[in-house]
Order: C-alpha cells, then structure tokens, then sequence
C-alpha cells in the first residue's frame, strides 16, 4: 500500500511542482505588472502546494528522503506529473488556457480529496482547495476576457485551446494507482469528474465564444511516467541546476 | 605565464564548444536536410577543435584537469568565449548571420595563430583553419543568398545582421592576457584583424544587399569572463545536464 500511495503523492506534488514551475518563470516579464503579481502569486502558492505534497510522499515512502530531495534529484523518468502542465508557457493566453485547463480539473480534484480517509491528504486538499479557488475564478476570468476580447486575442485564445486539448484526457485515466486508492477511499475515479469538468469548460468557453476542439485524442503517460513530453527534460535541467552543480549547498 | 596562456586557450576552446553547442541545437530540426547536415558538420568541426584548445588548456594549467573537465565542470563564470557566440539561434538566418559574422574572425586569427611562437597553437591553427576556410565560405554564400533573396528573407537578415552587430567589437579587443600573448609571439594584436574583417563584411553584405548597421557599440565582458548574457547560463544547464546530474557516469 506504501508504494501507490507514494505514487499517488507524487503525481499530486509533481503538477504542483512543474506547473508552479513554468509559471514562476513569467516572473518579471509578464505583460502587466498586476498580472506579474497574479502570476507570481499562483506560482508560490503551487510550490507551497508542492512542499506539502511531496513532504508527505517523503514521509509515506519512508527512506530519508524530503520534498527538496524529491524536487531536486529525481529524473525525468520519475516524474508523475500531467503531461499538460509541463507544456511551455507559449504566450500569456496559451498560459493562462493552460492554467484554466489545470484548475478546472485540479478544484474538483481537490474537493473529492478532501472527503479522503486519510487524514493528512484531507488537510492538505482543505488548504489547497481555498487556494486554486482563486486560481481557477482568475484563469476562467482571463480566459473569457481574452477569447471574447479583440480578433487578435480571440485567435490566440483559440489557437491555445487547440494545442492544449490533446493534453486534457489524461487527467481522467485511471491505473492500478487509482484503483488502490479508490478501494481505501482515499480519492476520487478520475472518470467521475469529467461530467462537471465538461460543464464547466462549455460554459466559460462559451461566454469566451471560443469552440471545444471536436477531437477527443488525449496524450498519456505523464501521469504514470511512461512518457514525458520533451519539454519535462529541458525544463528540469534549468529547476534543478542549482542542487545538481552543487549538491551540498547551504547558506 | 602559463596562467594568461590558460586563459587564452579557454578562448579559443570557449568559443568553438559554446558555438558547437549552438549550432548543434539545430541537429533535426533545420529547414532542409542538407542544412541540417551541414549545421551539425560544422558543430562536430567545432567540438573537434574544442577538444584541442581544451585539451592544451588543460595540458599547460598543470592542475589533473582535461577538455572534458573544463567542457562540463566550469560554472558560467569561467567561461571565456565572445558574448556572440553565446546569443541563441533565433530563425535559421540568425543563425547563418552569427555564423557569418564569427566565421571572419575565427579565420583570420586561426591564420594569425598558423605563425605562433607556440608550436602545439600552430599546429591546432592549421588543423583548425582548413575546416574554417569551408565554415567562411558557407556562412558568406548563404548570408548572400538570403540577404539578396526575397523580401521576406532579405527581411529576416537585415533584422539579423542589426540585432548582432553590437557583438563583434568585442572580438577586437585587447587586454593584459592579449598583452601577455603579442609579447611572446604567441597571437596577434587583436585589432590588427579588424581592417580585414571589414573590408570581408563590406563585400559580403554589399552582395547580400544588406545594410551594415552603422552604431558601433559593442557589448563586452565575454572573453575577460566579466559578464556574460543571461543566456550562456541557461545554455550550460542544458549542455552540462549529463555530467551534473551523474558526475561519475561511464559507459
């Protein structure tokens, strides 16, 4: 049981960590200086996110290892995170569609965690929850904004939607992993948040009058491990130089 | 003198690996095949010479270092190669732009360093100058031909050329290393290649129908290793990931 659960941690850690890690690098060049801020703001609040997740997943595993360790020097191949949000930010409306993607998924996630029997997992989705609250009113905002915003904005908005669908099936697979978890009540069938996802995407694209990418393919292998995009690799070398160069650093 | 002789060496073997390195981030991905192949010919000439300058750097530093070393265990702060060599690809005229530009140099002071007081330099020049003499004549063909192209092309290389220009005064400048290398008929007076260098840029662009930018600013801090661009940072985590992540691989 310690393994999946571990797993399991790690996925939840990951898409905090990778995706709080492609949006920190916005920081101090975003478009505006109020959605710098936002920016930076979802950023610390994913690698706060990380921290707990990824602590946990430490404890559970129960080898000395801590989240920094687990941050810093794992490999490409042991990162359980959605391929989706390690997808490059592109521009700031593709970032802000990739964000939309992830949040609608990831407050439902979070609110059938909180009804876990694990205590701890409970505690963390509780304080995470409050959190990607704001994240996701802010990424549909933008979202609505921007499609139903300028030609120019539209045609971005649209075009991040197309490039960023293939990546959205994934989030509702399920493996040996989730079965585990199911069976100890410990989260949610991934498939059971799809109708809600499905709603609330028609909806705010809708008001965005943006169209749903009619095909249904979805990338996998993120989540179990099996296959990263490209981008994972690349963007580790820069998040983890620091402790790879310098293994016992401290200051 | 074996210290300004090591960082003199660095120089030289900076500015292949860094450029090798550049140039090899096109392998797959250019817009032809044949580019393609001659861009990563160029960049094996390139890593083959870095072996060689690395390899008496290490030879005369005296210290159980060797290229590799020196390749992937050097932080950004001890490299030594021109801020030019460094700038990232941009489109495949950028990057044939750049070439261009450090392929005049390259040649000139390769031939320079043909007559070197310091027999192995020799021998490294004139090994290296005949590849050189190919990289030249390709670079200034296809500067030609873009810039004297289509509209669209001649575009792009314009843009190229303006936003590139600022790094080549840096390549002749002097300073004590420079100083220490003339007295002992080791290189060249940096300035004396520059007369050269602009009569092959004139002709060259003037073929091209390309207008040489007339600002003469120049960005420096490269080969003295003050400061360079944000962007060789970033590059060494990419290039070094290997030799950081798993210091004592072997295969």
């Amino acid at each position: 049981m310690s393994q999946p659960l571990f797993e399991y941690l790690c996925r939840m850690g990951d898409n905090a960590l990778v995706l709080g890690h492609r949006v920190s690098e916005w920081c101090g060049v975003a478009p505006v200086l109020e959605e710098d801020i936002a920016l930076a703001n979802v950023a610390l609040d994913l690698i706060g996110q990380t921290q707990l997740w990824l602590g946990l997943a430490a404890e559970v595993e129960g080898k000395g290892r801590d989240a920094d360790n687990l941050a810093f020097h794992r490999d490409v191949w042991d990162f359980r995170n959605l391929l989706l949000v390690e997808q490059p930010n592109g521009d700031f409306g593709r970032t802000m569609m990739r964000q939309f993607l992830f949040d609608g998924w990831h407050l439902a996630q979070l609110q059938a965690l909180m009804d876990s029997s694990n205590d701890q997992i409970a505690a963390i989705a509780e304080k995470s929850a409050k959190e990607v609250t704001y994240h996701l009113e802010r990424s549909s905002d933008t979202v609505i904004g921007l499609g139903d915003g300028t030609e120019e904005s539209h045609r971005r908005m649209q075009s991040a939607v197309d490039r960023l669908w293939p990546y959205v099936g994934e989030m509702f697979l399920s493996d040996d992993v989730d079965q585990e978890m199911m069976a100890h009540g410990i989260a949610p069938d991934p498939a059971s948040l799809r109708a809600g996802y499905d709603t609330l995407v028609a909806d705010v694209l809708a008001a965005a009058t943006l169209k749903r990418p009619e095909d249904d393919f979805a990338h996998k292998g993120g989540k179990t491990g099996v296959r990263h995009t490209e981008h994972l690799g690349h963007m580790l070398t820069q998040m983890q130089w620091l402790q790879r160069s310098y293994p016992d650093a401290t200051w």
